[in-house]
């Protein structure tokens, strides 16, 4: 975790992004490290936990990171929360927590209040359209034998 | 929509990914295009919508896309509905429902039952670590005078 707040005042103050670090571990070592550059790099997924995921998968060349743990300075907002989930990452360590976050005017937490709401409720004004013929895609998905699922 | 579609049966076909396309659009044109590459990039974080946000970042030199809209062949799912929010897209328009991938067998829906979860209530273990020391980051940024906000 200290790597994890290292990298957070590192970017922080060379200027890459907000103050969050985070470090993948897995077997006692650290595969990956990442810290926010979404200002630097034009990039508003580039927070501090994708950028690590993103890095330990290419390092180990496969998706899913079932044998790893993640430590990150501030508890990961929904969209890195999400990406945890999508990699099989089965423990996460946070420091700050997302009223934290909030109180230095980050986003966190507003998001998280957003997601549980029906589509047509949030402040993303959000439109079905098309389904019956996006449907198609998904049928041929299923009857697809050469599949590789994630 | 029918471009994202497209773009779903193009990445499926070639083995790319899930059956998933996006389109982001700007004054009327396409800006930029994206498709599922999570297997074939070994990149969890490759989703569609994500994809196509962060190219067209790179195209328009910006992390906030706030004059475009974002058609996608599928509901997006927690992460890239966040990454949305992030990027601040004001407008969605989806085929397919959550509802629809998970019949297929993909996650989004568990997902989004996990988000509004407490953190040690969810499926991923998740624990506070070291709060105080991870402050001290949070406590420079909120007093750093050149901080450039996102």
């Amino acid at each position: 975790m200290r790597e994890a707040i290292k990298l957070a005042d590192d970017g922080m103050r060379s200027g890459r992004g907000g103050p969050f670090g985070c470090v993948i571990v897995r077997k006692g070592e650290i595969i990956s490290r990442g810290n926010n550059r979404v200002t630097s790099t034009n990039d508003p997924t580039a927070h501090a936990e994708v950028t690590a995921i993103r890095e330990a998968c290419t390092a180990l060349k496969t998706f899913q990171l079932d044998d790893c743990a993640l430590y990150t300075s501030c508890e990961p907002c929904p969209m890195c929360l999400s990406a945890i989930y999508w990699a099989r990452i089965p423990q996460v360590f946070y420091g700050n927590t997302r009223g934290d976050a909030a109180a230095i005017g980050f986003d966190d937490d507003f998001i998280y209040q957003q997601i549980p709401l029906a589509p047509d409720q949030r402040t993303v004004a959000m439109k079905p359209f098309l389904r019956d013929e996006s449907l198609v895609s998904f049928q041929e998905w299923a009857k697809k034998s050469d599949k590789m699922r994630y």
